[in-house]
């Protein structure tokens, strides 16, 4: 067990640029901004948003990992982040996990812990990120046209798979590694955001599944859409282990994919093929915007399909 | 009971002035900084920051309180904040209380709530706010010098007294009303943070004590201190409820003050009067900055006084 200040200065301290002109251990951080920034907050509580028994690395991981998929989404340049860290009991062994977890992303991304405050309690995490993005250049959710491709970003519904695997006690195997890895390990696709400056009309990130997330930029952009189920992206695990009746409801509603989901007008789909090179990521045209509102999910031999499972909420209006 | 998108739009939707330019709604905010930004994440947990049943209001605006006070302790003006909500259940009432408490304080001040997250959990609050301030302005803990002033604002010790009423049920009465809302509802020193660009040389908010929180900013600074027990500002009621022998302790350790303490050069303490009258704050001078280390704490009669109580702390080294 270490006390407060000593957990801080081990396990958090340290990692900063030029940018930081003062991090953790003053009332407040001091950062300068070279240009607009983009402010997410996430919070991640133990046996809801991750298993109890997920490894204290990953849990590090993905609390960074979920807040730099929003700032993918707005096609900001990871800068800086606080941790609000709520922990049951201070255990130096759990701690130095958790921690490379979290700064090792960090580092990847080059963005610095430079606060935040450590208290005791239910084990919960918020993470505050802040990226920068030039002026007029952010991906919002509200600008799809009618015509715009539909793509999303790598495959669909692994981590859900992963949780169900992972829950079931099928934690090991030829595919049950990956997809776990995929649940506890997302990547954000930060890379990708930024190439997407100046070409995506609208993006999101696909958290909640991409029924409910591509169903958000369609609300807030006043238009509707056609996707065909046929084109969308699934793993060959998936593939191989859910049944054909599920393999829809876990590709569209599963969540926690942290893929990015974007609409492109036609005059610069021609350009997208270059960055999926690029960036090694592969890009699914799985459908296009129309006027017409709603989503139209469209099966191979044309008939319409309907989601039998919801996406994730926390609080429902029905719930008493 | 209300859904997740529903709650955010009904409770926590539409402050935003013309630095806001994506408020609620998307992946990210988008702000536009016009200077350095200082940065604070404070976490409250219930039963361990605020009483279980303490008042919804109360609760939020201490939220953003005690996360406005890490700003004025940098001189920093308030300019957005991201809340991190976790709750057991979505109650209306409770919500429309807290709200008003978190929003209410938040126009107080000009900051507006720009994102941020609900989730489902035991109740948590994490609060991230930034403030602006100029180029090299910022107070920070490392600048007091042998011979400045040492300086407390308001009185300390009332909310550690309302505390204890609080928890003993003597919630009513002459004094109980005052020190009670002196716990719940701590005003941030904001426009004295402002103030003190320029005079102050060092500058903290007394949130664990001021023995903890003196002692840090002598540290940080590389210096020690000299205070005079008679000198700490103490309210009527601390003096009228406290027996003598807890007097010191409930002034220096008792925590959840939110005044700030700061160092003054010789040279600028004549400017300090104005402020305090503007601000209608009394500003104590308890002691000076010496070059010999500790913190020399002296009662009246000469002798030197040792805290018998600590400040709290979440966890301590011994702790099992």
């Amino acid at each position: 067990m270490v006390g407060e200040f000593e957990l801080i200065r081990q396990f958090f301290a340290g990692d900063a640029g030029d940018d930081v002109l003062l991090g953790i251990g003053d009332d407040a951080a001091l950062v300068r901004p070279r240009a607009d920034l983009a402010m997410a907050l996430d919070t991640l509580v133990a046996g809801v948003h991750f298993p109890l028994d997920a490894p204290p690395e990953s849990i590090g991981h993905k609390a960074l990992a979920v807040n730099l998929s929003d700032l993918a989404a707005m096609g900001a340049r990871p800068a800086w982040f606080l941790l609000g860290l709520t922990l049951e009991r201070a255990d130096s062994t759990w701690l130095a996990a958790f921690s490379e977890g979290l700064r090792g992303l960090g580092r990847t991304h080059g963005v610095a812990l430079v606060g935040g405050d450590v208290t005791r309690g239910p084990l919960t995490l918020s993470v505050q990120v802040s990226g920068e993005v030039p002026a007029e250049q952010a991906l919002r959710r509200d600008g799809a046209r009618p015509g715009d491709g539909i793509y999303v970003s790598g495959t669909l519904g692994d981590a859900a798979l992963g949780l169900a695997l992972w829950q079931s006690g099928q934690r090991r195997g030829e595919y049950a590694d990956w997809l776990v890895e995929r649940l506890h390990r997302p990547t954000p696709r930060v890379a990708l955001g930024l190439r997407l400056r100046g070409l995506a009309s609208a993006c999101i990130d696909v958290s909640d599944g991409l029924y409910a997330d591509l169903g958000h930029v369609l609300e807030a952009s006043g238009v509707g859409a056609r996707v065909e189920l046929a084109r969308l992206p699934l793993s060959k695990p998936l593939r191989a282990l859910v049944p054909g009746a599920e393999l829809w409801d876990t590709a569209l509603c599963g969540g926690d994919d942290y893929e990015l989901c974007f609409t492109v007008p036609p005059d610069r789909e021609a350009a997208l093929a270059r960055v999926s090179a690029e960036l090694s990521l592969p890009l699914s045209r799985i459908g296009e915007v129309r006027d017409e509102p709603g989503l139209a999910l469209c099966l191979a031999d044309g008939r319409f399909w309907q989601p039998g499972r919801r996406a994730y909420a926390h609080f429902r209006a029905e719930d008493d």
